[in-house]
């Protein structure tokens, strides 16, 4: 099956199923429509789309930017929780809850509800930076979708206004991506961006200041931030920041670690840079 | 096989495989062998004891307090690096990277590398906190083995000086929590406490002052840390730090949350409250 002709199926699965209060949709802004966010999210939607658990569900219902789901499976006690908030039981697979695990990957803890979602659309960087204000996470090279999905969850709790991740490298926010997240995915906007480099510069024209997460860096991050527009940069455990990217920081900054030579799991690292950056000072 | 008779086996299995450059175990002081270490020991013992991961066994091999593992698998490549560093080639079951993820459960990333290990044991109380200085962390009634061992590999990092479990509510320090905390639980000694309130009154006649952490306190955490030597109590995110051993807490403290409503990660929660505590002020 080729792209277009897969978009053109969901695109009619989806209507199929569309109910009155799924068409909060069509407020969607027709920008994101056009091809080529279609076409990133052509690319993610093969590593399957499925979500699982009661906040993670409950915030991709509430996002009125979602497409509505192809299959909702639910046990009857979690339809009739869903049914009195939203007009959506007439979609509701009713089902026991080693039927809903089958849908899912071996193990997950799905909490007697699962749906299959077209993922959640990312916006351009210029929805997401401008004007440039507080804080934004700028992912580059993570891959593990537990982390990802913790940094969402932090990203939101402690107020960054969005995520910046690369097109290809970074893994669908859907599965256990999302079940990490707890609803974040649907709270928090991101972007895709192909080449991070030319990202900052945009970023950078609009008034932000980029700020790369890296341990041997010789000024901490009390010392580099400073309560102006930030992008923080934050590179993969093994690797750190790429060297591009790096060199598009306008300051580099670490975490003073006391243990010495430990380090610190990257969506730790990310939840101190976050507090750090809103910390009053 | 009551609990006495499998200590002793496996006392005789452990002797069996013993090696010079195991016999620095013979260091371990003897209180440890004390009948309640030993017995809290034989409790975690039954969900299994196996640890995977390269960070994981290098730890748990240069931790001069183990005891010798029981089984000890690796690839024949992972086996060549190990015999380099240490004298155990004796020992290893070399095997297909296919038979080692067999040995493990289902789904997780070995790196060529697994063991079955004795847990790591407890110190007692006394060891871990006296004479009172730098951080603590007091863990109550948190399960999830990921969140457990992403505070040990932070609390780690962050130059905490232990963590304190509860002795019936915690996970077993093997799998996948010894994972996540990349080798944490061999470079930071923990203690188990059957009741929290009372190792929080041993804890302040020490010098301990307890801080713990609520979504609803007043203050927050840079309010209220001030360098003195401080237990973090940290309890799970549903229920928060339970009523009693609130009770026993000398003040409480939140982190700041911009975000709203949204809620942190248990462990990203601790990693920026030991960050708090250690950053200079």
């Amino acid at each position: 099956m080729d792209k277009l002709h897969e978009e053109n199926h969901l695109e009619i699965g989806a209507r199929l199923i569309v109910t009155p209060s799924r068409r909060r949709n069509d407020r969607r802004p027709d920008k994101l429509r056009s091809h080529k966010y279609a076409s990133s999210l052509g690319q993610v939607r093969r590593h399957g789309d499925w979500l699982w658990g009661w906040h993670t569900l409950l915030a991709a219902l509430e996002n009125p930017n979602r497409q509505p789901p192809r299959r909702f499976a639910a046990t009857a006690e979690r339809a009739r929780s869903l049914s009195a908030r939203f007009d959506i039981a007439g979609q509701i697979e009713v089902m026991e809850s080693a039927a809903i695990s089958a849908l899912l990957p071996q193990g997950v803890v799905h909490q007697g509800i699962a749906a299959d979602f077209p993922p959640v659309e990312p916006l351009p960087l210029s929805a997401l930076g401008n004007p440039a204000s507080g804080v934004l996470v700028m992912l580059d090279q993570i891959t593990d979708p537990q982390n990802v999905g913790a940094i969402f969850r932090s990203a939101a709790a402690l107020g960054a206004h969005g995520v910046v991740l690369q097109d290809r490298n970074a893994p669908s926010l859907t599965g256990a991506l999302a079940k990490a997240a707890a609803g974040a995915v649907d709270k928090l906007p991101h972007a895709r961006e192909t080449n991070l480099s030319r990202a900052l510069e945009r970023l950078d024209a609009m008034g932000w200041r980029a700020v790369g997460l890296e341990g041997t860096a010789s000024e901490t991050l009390q010392q580099v931030l400073d309560g102006r527009p930030t992008v923080l940069v934050v590179g993969s455990e093994g690797e750190g920041v790429r060297r591009l990217v790096r060199e598009h920081c306008d300051a580099l900054a670490r975490i003073p670690m006391a243990g010495g030579f430990e380090s610190l799991n990257v969506a730790a690292a990310t939840a101190i840079a976050l507090y750090e950056a809103s910390r009053p000072r």
